[in-house]
């Protein structure tokens, strides 16, 4: 199950210590050309090791394209990308090795499987997310081919949200904040936090622009029902909201209703979604991350020989996994609009007609 | 895309006004006791027309079993369940035969597939999750057989919350409510926004017991994800929880960590999920729908031919469509469950050797 | 896996003896005609009881729509077929309850799931292929639309081949008999197994005109390996030749290469596929169909009290499958065409530009 | 459709003459001792390079394993395997470039996705085929721990057909020939054909022994239509035979039948599959290989600018693609079997309770 997608599909390898970690794309229509720095620039936005704001570990997170690509075109086979793992500290995580770290998925990955990689959590680790955005980057490639445009920021550092959405202004934040008004104070919670060794949330907005009418195959692969899948899949994730989302709730139906007019839906409560359809307008949506379980705080837990015993990490952490996330909740979203531009073909008969005679 | 699951996967079809409705359930183990009661029950929780806070369409939902059964055994075979349509008024839709209800799906299967069975909705309207309710019966019986109970209740309407969960009451409630303290301000609340021809939103809960340890398939298969995708594809739900969700982006990662005894998990934000995994600790989710879009107020839109008009809806509906959700919602988590459990056999070898040698 | 298909999928249910048997197609493109005249006449062509050739069960096999069809058009929605069984003789098979009839599934069966419908064979019976033709006549009316013609008959009875194919004929023939010379000599081997309580073997040949040139997904999604999957799941099948098959391994490779014109390619041995992909020539397949198992003469067997037993069968069957297994080649034929029609659309970007742009 | 396999499924990529190839493994339960030796070995079973009936082209094949293995043992994430290329010579393609070589899948590559990588083949050569080997041996790895065994043998070369099977002879052979006696006709016929400039066809038989009764999933993932997807998708495969087969068409429905006493099966017509489920008893496939298309002999064809052209292959390949495709034949049954042994699992409520409670 480390697949994600029908048609335009990809799969991830790899773990947070290992070698490498990468990914397989099936389903890529022939025919696009492969911006390489494009993807290195998009792999950049996520990598590690930037700014006070991300975790020290420092990875050139370089992609290397090993298949699918012929001349610099994609010819329809599957593309392999794969990252080569360069700053392991494995020995950061000798201590954790027999116990579970709270709040991680050292507990359940061990009752599961029976055996762990416990080296940076293994398979459990956001750096699996690098994987993630390399195929995220073909999906735009593919999105930017039929107009669509996907972007993201930070909408709220636990409680200090964005009044504003500046999504320019998101792309030269260091913490991709979407409005330069809160970016201080916002920025202040983190590093307060930090000097505690403590931890905070976050929520990051995914925005598209653009997106063609009628994306979203009801009635189990509908368009916000597989945003949910694959915003909560990614780690920390607790909570996703489409359009007004929660809002949603707590008003009468006629003030949430999106009336119509022949220039277009004149408010988007929806978020762009109608009956799991893209109905043309901005898709926007929430991502809550939790805060990073990966304090440095004293804290209870168990081992694998079942004695209690207490927990002290060390290694490098985020401070604030919804920051890096965003661009993680941006590739996400790439990857189910490229797959349902594909899907929807076929939806009328004369989409085959278009094609066959 | 009719269908959801990879192993326990069910299919369903029909519209609102049409003929019958039903699923087809594969891979349903063999050497369950179908009881009859109980499904019959399951589907008579979710029905129409009991009472004033649902809509008047009566429908018996009377499930007939056509396949997969032999002497109440399951054979191993694929189940289907068929519900014939009995209190269709498709004159109601008439009116609205040629144009867009604002906050329905109206618009957007017109244009993704140049045709809609407008009569209630067609394949859109909330009746499909009959079928749902049918498929969620056999998934709680299979449930049953490994000691796993799924509940559910309404833990809000509009902005009146539950300060307790009793889901025994909510068995007994009219509207499923958690907190009989609230039940009957919630009611009001209800029946207030119906008088002036409006409606409200609602969040409903949803909690299993007793989950094995181990359910959810990392990366992209996981236990949340799957359950995010699930509560997504229900008719008007705008956001799903995981534990404490939103609330885990406001607290820090040291008081949002669960940490560990050998009793078991200290505290419970996590929602009974990490990594993806069950952890085995009730699993909590919160599933938010927006207030029903059928409002009988006048609202504008655009017809199939260009034409701006005023939309006045008739027909009958459910003042708040979380109340039955509810059941849906509940139903849609033991079919994710019996699926997970099913899929996680084979994780370790040893799952193998049990079987076969 | 009671699912056959990728995007174009269907999904089928019922037992021998059960109370109906059918289907649910998913991913039907919208706006497509439904000849119900068509369908039934499909279900005609292999419904049971017409002739000594076939089995004495006569059912009318009349097909009831239930979904995903409005004012006569597909709807891109779920459609449901359903076939109510109406002349099943159960007791006819009280006789083989608790004993495994050789040659046929109730060992495997047993076995497998630990409970068996045994009444006619169940699941594993061959009245399940009827499902098939009705969704294989919803897939050849797809295919309509497209000029895809499908077609079959039967090229050989136990040694007795068709040395000429007629395809009109075989329309017409009881039989199916592609080649009118060979047929009574057919028709003979059959009634003569018949009479001695016996039953033969034949091979259905499948043809395919029109294809368009580009349909098959490699590399593990192939045309030729998706039509093997089809037809091998197909009751009594035993083995699948592509195009010359067995003969492209006895001749040289220069013999079995297809030379290339501008007229197109010279000769047809690869039986229109090349690479997992049509070439748009003709695609040939022949499928092989094992002598009936169902004989009426004495057998060695066990029961499910491990005794040792003799087999004496009952009821009624077909003295030779392969002949109304044709019809249902011929469906399958159809269903993996329809569904590698929708999948090729996305095999090159530009069809998503004449889509979206 | 780069993926194979539903729950233990791989993925490849990868082209003749692109930097590498490889795959995911995805599903492989954890706790398998990894013997990269035995993998190794796998691989150099099927390497080019070896002897004069192959290729010359020389590859190491060296695997290199970049994740899901932790100190020697799986962990239940996804195995990615990586093979580099070493000896391509693409320059040896470049008079192909712009033409369609007969029997190959130039033409249709080029219709499909209006792109091809021409050297070698690109994606459609048979070098795929080692990503394959290197995915069956962890299938194999994981079938011994159940105690499944997986071999193979060349039963034919053109019409010269072993009369006995010697599988450990077999191994040792250099043409894996089955019967000792029929081994220097076999390889005579090949290199007179080769010397002619031409290519012969030849027959592999894949065996199983002590395959777990109840293997495969009616009604459309049977493990004989699985095992023919799976065989069918091997380059150059054009038929393939269940047990007897053909053979099972001429013959009489009682001589076909195999008869059940309490020590097993009288006889072995089936292969060890009946109503798609494996019996317990040996299970027997025969995979027919057409003549390797690339022929050294000039023949017609047309270019990518519409000119008749006539072709003239240079380059290097396999006289008789049988032989090293008998060991990927092999790994495809292993892969196919691995993948059934899981899915079984939930056949009847007993699995899961073994594993639950």
């Amino acid at each position: 199950m480390n697949s994600f997608g029908q048609k335009f599909k990809f799969s991830t390898f790899g773990e947070s210590h290992g070698k490498a970690l990468g990914c397989i794309i099936d389903g890529v229509p022939a025919g696009i050309n492969v911006d390489l720095e494009f993807i290195q620039n998009e792999m950049d936005r996520r990598k590690p090791g930037k700014n006070a704001y991300a975790t020290a570990r420092k990875e050139g997170d370089k992609v290397e394209i090993l298949s699918g690509v012929f001349e610099g075109v994609t010819t329809g086979t599957s593309i392999a990308m794969v990252i080569f793992n360069e700053n392991q500290k494995s020995k950061d995580y000798t201590n954790i090795k027999d116990l579970f770290r709270p709040g991680h998925a050292d507990f359940t990955y061990w009752n599961k499987y029976g055996i762990r990689d416990y080296r940076g959590g293994g398979r459990s680790s956001a750096r699996e997310t690098a994987a993630r955005v390399a195929a995220g980057a073909i999906a735009k490639l593919l999105l930017k081919e039929i107009g669509v445009l996907v972007q993201s920021g930070i909408c709220a550092i636990e409680t200090i949200e964005a009044k504003e959405y500046d999504f320019s202004h998101a792309q030269s934040s260091e913490i991709f904040a979407l409005d330069k008004n809160e970016e201080q104070n916002q920025k202040d919670a983190i590093i307060a936090a930090k000097k505690k060794h403590n931890s905070v949330g976050g929520v990051a907005l995914v925005n598209v622009k653009n997106t063609p009418i009628g994306l979203g195959e009801p009635i189990y692969f509908k368009l916000d029902a597989q945003i949910a899948n694959a915003m909560m899949s990614i780690n920390a994730v607790k909570a996703v909201e489409i359009g007004d989302g929660i809002e949603s709730t707590k008003v009468k139906g006629y003030d949430n209703n999106d009336q119509i007019s022949l220039e277009g839906f004149k408010s988007n409560h929806s978020g762009g979604i109608l009956g799991g359809i893209s109905n043309g307008d901005d898709i926007n949506v929430k991502v809550h991350f939790k805060a990073t379980p990966s304090v440095f705080i004293k804290q209870d837990t168990i081992d694998t020989n079942d004695n209690e015993v207490s927990c002290e990490l060390k290694g490098r952490h985020d401070p604030c996994v919804a920051i890096r996330g965003s661009v993680v909740a941006e590739s996400m979203m790439a990857l189910v609009l490229a797959d349902m531009a594909i899907l929807n073909m076929g939806a009328k008969v004369d989409h085959l007609k278009k094609i066959y005679t």
